[in-house]
């Protein structure tokens, strides 16, 4: 795979040129790609068709990914951090309601409603799909849970052992089933709801925290 | 619609039988669709390949449901409310962990893992499918979540104004997002800690109850 275009040289610059170009052609490819799943699926969506909605050559994508397969989850994986930022409002309930608001949005982009189902049911068939896209999910629950426990377990909210996925699943599956499988709305009291009894099954879980110097 | 064959006359006795014959058929077309799901996925099912699996003509699956999406949806509801019992163990955290039990075996069924993956897929492009899978859906999920929320309410766990479906997703939800969607084991251990969590959301979600006579 080349590496020209992609990678920048250490102690030198790049040319500027080139390097805006890049980001352009980096970014329409990414419009591309969401454009082409939400509107065909995974299974029918063909590099030829992003790279001609993207106004590129096949190479252009060629440089970036390795695959279809690749190029796919990638792209999908990067606007769901985006979309997702680790909230910091010191409060463990604050902290929580938060991220379920950003869910709640999240969940209302195509990426969500349409894409991600999408490739959930391909990956019901096809294992490299099923295991590239659980390692993507994972990181991005891993990464989001981890900061908010460790923050609340500094503040003595949590116990040290707390054990980050199931606090992610306690958080954020309740959500993810209620609008992205059933469909049902979530109104600001339902969050408020939900915040209040995710904060109380995450203590509940565990138990109370045992805090040593009070 | 013809009703010869699904409907009983009530005050006068089924031929008995054209009564055991009845009940083959559908049972054996109830196995096809699964099959022809599972392989093929719900837009490349056809009514024939079922039809031809099953062993059957054609008319014996239009004297049952009116169509495609009818005869799917309700194949598919008809099995999740038969894997999913209501649970009735006397507490309320003995209910949820019964509920979390029967809810991590029915994912493992082709059912969880396979076809409602594909079927949601299918219905973000399809509202017709959408709400007929979401009607069926929170059907299944109000059935059971207003026994084990009216049972709690009677014994005095949860206060009359509980909402039952809040109390679902934050049950049933979890479970959904570690198994059907990051694909990740739940453990006994595991369903111990979020039947725990999930009791102790529940009385959170609502505040404690408030006891008139105690």
């Amino acid at each position: 795979m080349s590496n020209a275009e992609n990678q920048p040289r250490r102690g030198r610059r790049a040319p500027a040129g080139a390097a805006v170009l890049q980001k352009d052609v980096t970014l329409a490819i990414q419009a591309a790609v969401f454009t082409e799943l939400a509107r065909h699926g995974y299974g029918r969506l063909s590099i030829e068709a992003v790279a001609r909605r993207a106004g590129v050559g096949k190479t252009a994508i060629y440089r970036r990914w390795n695959s279809k397969l690749q190029m796919v989850v990638e792209v999908v994986s990067a606007a769901a951090v985006k979309v997702m930022p680790v909230p910091d409002t010191g409060t463990l309930s604050g902290d929580i309601r938060e991220l379920l608001d950003a869910g709640a949005q999240a969940m209302r982009h195509p990426l969500a409603s349409q894409i991600v189902p999408d490739l959930l049911a391909e990956a019901a068939r096809n294992p490299d799909i099923a295991e590239t896209l659980e390692n993507a999910l994972r990181e991005t629950q891993q990464g989001l849970s981890a900061v908010i426990v460790k923050n609340a377990v500094e503040r003595g909210d949590l116990p040290a052992d707390t054990d980050a996925e199931l606090a992610f699943d306690m958080v954020f599956g309740p959500l993810y089933w209620r609008v992205a499988v059933t469909r049902r709305p979530a109104s600001a009291d339902y969050l408020d709801s939900l915040a209040e009894g995710a904060t109380a099954a995450l203590i509940g879980a565990h138990g109370p925290p045992e805090r040593s110097a009070e």
